[in-house]
């Protein structure tokens, strides 16, 4: 695709009276090093480090001797504060401290010394989050308030306002460790926490996607350790960590953006552009190339700039922070903001540079349609007309949470309304190369409350819920989910839809971790919800198992998961009244004088003649 | 796919009866013949004779010398009045007249002879319609009565009722034949009309999809030589002629359906059971098994018995009558109704068969789904998952018809409402191998009238009518849509949608083919459709260009097509004043210095700024 031509910097003027003023022979001051450390032993053996600070632009760089390492180049750019250092590290070089040499032309020069830490061992090897996994989506300012004194940061340019529904209300990483324990009691197994690195952003700055530096943990949220604490204590209780990862755009007040190495750093040469959010000109053959271009490269809003992937330091700084991340922190996944945005051929090698170093991780994409060809494009294995090949496991899977919504508020059930679609988008799996490894969820932080979407009717809630969690797919569940946490007077309002979780915070007069001052209806809820969880966690044929769904029948809709050693039966009933399904209708998959336990009630129905299933709900049957 | 057991055939008592009161010695009878003749010189070298009548079950077969033909085998099966003749005819077998003997077991015998008739030069290589032609479909009871004495058939069930909506009206061929000079006029290029082979059902006959006699043209309608002679005047107007082809079904009248080969030659032996409609079951990995059969050979209604195409002799007779009309009528392509519905792998063959013979006709299939996947899955060259080929070179093209209904009728323009459903729906051609070869359509028989579509707004119409012009594509109108044809106060009422073309008949106070009594709206609208039609016949760029389209933008679409030759830009403007867009943004496929003239209007603009589209308004530029 050709580039548009761009102007000038905008700094260039700036930056040259800064080159005039500057001494020839000032001494090197290293005021950031990225990433600040790496480990021995990585399948990539290149490795850039940035280095930002006064002085750098004419030092030439060396490295103390150290086996297996060396200086590959030194790549210069016009903001003369920047020198970009490629080492080659090989698979062989030890752990151990480098020692890099900065030396200006007068030979004035400065020393760092730089680790190589050695891998935790099974680093490469582990395994990512699957169909067996249910993930908790958590914003984290909106959670628990577990740290009050990290309220408020005197150097970061938002503080506390619990008070406006885009301010930020406290919750912290601190929160989150301490409610560990209702989460794995609630049977979760993995926790996907919206951004929580630095977002110095002077307002909205709570939802964590306009990143004022990628390697730092908002100190809103705690400090790195605490982030490593976490990852760590919830892996002890058997919840792995997910990070929600932005490579197409960061926060305007990221310093990089303020201080661009060069012109092209940022897409539109750093003025604000709007994306079209034309996302099908990625696939479209019939795109203008300006379209294109402008999806790709436009940014979301004015404060979030457009990352240009296409510069090949970007790119490069963009796949450490990734593998980085996930190295220090032990992470077990990543959840990747709006996928489609970036420059596609960026964001494969992205993603394989991460399947290189953790060929068994996880990585889901946000393809934010309604359209299952536009998400099954973007996953692996998939064979695409005009031969993109994405190396992405996981998808979000958007169309069928839009078809399970429909389903169940759809006023009647007719030829083409009510389950029928939701059968129809499960059809379409014959476009994904491996349906079972989407992420499927009732909401998100994005969109309106589940309780909200079915008009908070809890016989839909539950059977959206039992849909969730039985179908193909990896569940993702949002918190406050299980509690009927709502948006009802405020639809597609993003700072209600992340209404603070109840007990989050001290003197909350209803605290959801404990039951206090819940309502009927929300403890049923909660307790359906673990109910499902617990069971689902031993429940191999809905990890493993293969799908057979049957055309729904007035307002019913059953289907089967199954393995060699076990089969469970699903039957969803939108019915004001009970239904009795004749069985003889499913005996290519139920053995004749089947008997069925519901795993809800634990009740046991003989299946020989009929299926019965109450009013308005659900069965789960194991079948034995 | 396993077939259920089956019953034994109704009428087994009758028909064993039957064998015992026959004579041994009986004379063979033969009543029908089928096909009435072939040709030397096709691909297909194996020809089914279908023989029926009484006393042909035990008789031997035999075939005077004949150089290059031979009888292969003869098939018997539960039903003595069927016998199957299989000969094989060398590609070398001369025209001529085969003598064939019918001996029974005393030695009485029967004669007939059978006729191979010469081919006319350029058969097998005639081409089908394309993109450069525009389809004109017509419901020939509703287009003109050209002859009224074929109205009242005596031996046919249904007689005229023109004052109901779902009776018989009276159209015919030869109102047809004597209109082809409108239609040539206006500028269509391709008649479709709906099935005109015999449908002798005692009511609701005019629609043709419940036929009696797959070899026969309702008398209603004509004879035989009234069919052939209306394609050979229409070629002669430039006019090629598609048969519409049922091989799902027939009407339960039929002479096969009343007296069956035996229990397999209808789906659920010949009983009423439904299809469930599941079109997805084609595609589904976890459709169930009983689904997936129950939408094959279900019925669509109680009147239309499902055919069993996975009986060999059924798949062979089905072939066989859709070449022999191919060849018989010199007809330009097959309109195929609801494709899904037979079996697949049947339809592959099928379709094959005829491509072998007319390797570069066209064949158009009916999938009638929103969801390109779906569609995509049958054309030509499509990649499947489940690996199934099909041969269709084309679709019609649902998905497209709709988005632009909904474009067009969009309370306002939004990110996702308006123009951008129908870009978004374009931009799906990925999907398919070749969009260009799909048939587009604003309306057919089977939906609502466009002009009531678009809610009887000249100007939608008008940009609806450029769309399916300008277009990538094959255009098919529906008759009528060219004066305003609406069905107002009926939606959805096929009797209605299917109302009589005015002018048809005589004594109508208002005639379309003259202009008199058309509103000023009707005259419009017709002329402006003529205008449309004139300049597609020669514009190269719609017909073989490429597309190039941008995204909407506030109200407006803009798409080129665009040869090495010719390039044609199409502004769709629905904001209710001027559209005035900078050419900046259109200046990768649009030269400095363009001058645009509006095949419209005839006038030029200069495009060196900006084009200008008049308030709710297309114009359809020829770029130089």
């Amino acid at each position: 695709m050709p580039r548009p031509r761009l102007p000038r910097p905008l700094l260039s003027a700036a930056l040259i009276a800064s080159l005039l003023l500057t001494p020839l022979s000032a001494k090197p001051e290293l005021e950031r090093l990225e990433p600040a450390h790496w480990w021995a032993g990585m399948q990539q053996s290149e490795l850039q480090l940035l280095l930002y600070g006064e002085n750098l632009h004419d030092c030439t760089v060396s490295l103390t001797d150290y086996p297996g390492v060396h200086i590959d180049r030194v790549e210069r750019v016009a903001n003369p504060r920047y020198l970009f250092v490629y080492l080659q590290i090989a698979p062989e070089a030890a752990p151990g401290s480098l020692e890099l040499h900065l030396t200006a032309p007068d030979v004035t020069y400065s020393v760092f010394s730089y680790e190589l830490k050695p891998r935790v061992p099974g680093s490469a090897d582990r395994e990512g989050f699957n169909a067996s996994d249910v993930i908790y989506l958590i914003t984290p300012d909106r959670f628990a308030n577990g740290d009050p004194s990290n309220d408020e940061i005197a150097d970061l340019r938002e503080g506390l306002n619990r008070a406006e529904a885009y301010g930020r209300h406290g919750g912290d990483l601190a929160g989150i460790t301490q409610h560990l324990d209702y989460l794995a009691d609630l049977g979760v197994t993995q926790l996907w926490l919206n951004p929580v690195r630095e977002n110095d952003m002077p307002r909205w700055s709570y939802h964590g996607y306009a990143m004022t530096d990628f390697y730092r943990i908002d100190p809103r949220y705690g400090n790195h350790d605490d982030y490593l604490h976490l990852v760590a204590a919830a892996r002890e209780r058997g919840l792995g960590v997910i990070m929600d990862m932005v490579p197409n755009h960061c926060g305007l007040q990221h310093w990089f953006v303020q201080d661009p190495p060069d012109a092209e750093w940022i897409n539109f040469a750093g003025r604000f552009e709007p994306t079209n959010h034309a996302r099908t000109t990625n696939q479209d053959p019939h795109a203008a190339q300006i379209d294109r271009q402008r999806f790709n490269d436009g940014w979301f809003v004015a404060d979030m700039p457009d990352l240009n992937q296409r510069h090949p330091l970007m790119a490069d700084y963009l796949i450490q922070n990734a593998i980085w991340w996930i190295e220090e922190a032990g992470l077990s996944g990543v959840r990747v903001d709006t996928y489609p945005y970036p420059d596609k051929h960026f964001m494969a090698r992205w993603a394989s540079a991460i399947l290189t170093e953790y060929p068994q991780l996880n990585l889901v994409g946000e393809e934010w349609t309604l359209s299952p060809a536009l998400v099954a494009y973007w996953q692996r294995g998939k064979v695409n007309a005009d031969a993109y090949t994405s190396p992405m496991p996981s998808m979000m899977d958007f169309p069928l949470n839009d078809a399970l919504r429909l389903a169940l508020t759809a006023p009647e059930e007719t030829w083409n309304a009510g389950f029928i679609r939701l059968y129809e988008a499960v059809a379409h799996d014959f476009l994904y190369p491996a349906p079972q490894d989407l992420v499927i969820f009732p909401d998100n932080h994005d969109m309106d409350r589940f309780y909200t979407q079915v008009g908070e009717d809890l016989a839909l809630f539950k059977l959206g819920l039992v849909f969730n969690l039985t179908m193909r797919g990896i569940p993702q569940l949002y918190y406050g989910t299980e509690i009927l946490m709502h948006n009802r007077d405020h639809p597609g309002d993003h700072g209600v839809i992340r209404t603070d979780f109840p007990g989050g915070w001290a003197g909350d007069p209803v605290n959801a971790f404990t039951g206090d001052g819940l309502t009927t209806d929300q403890r049923d809820a909660q307790a359906f919800t673990r109910r499902l969880l617990h069971w689902r966690r031993t429940a191999t044929a809905i990890h493993d198992g293969a799908l057979r769904h049957f055309v729904p029948d007035d307002g019913t809709y059953c289907y089967f998961r199954y393995t060699d050693e076990s089969t469970v039966m699903v039957v969803l009933n939108k019915r004001p009244e009970p239904a009795v399904l004749p069985t003889a209708r499913f005996a290519e998959i139920l053995p004749p004088g089947s008997h069925g336990t519901d795993v809800l009630t634990g009740t046991t129905q003989d299946l020989s003649e009929s299926v019965v299933v109450p009013a308005r709900s659900a069965v789960v049957l194991e079948i034995h």
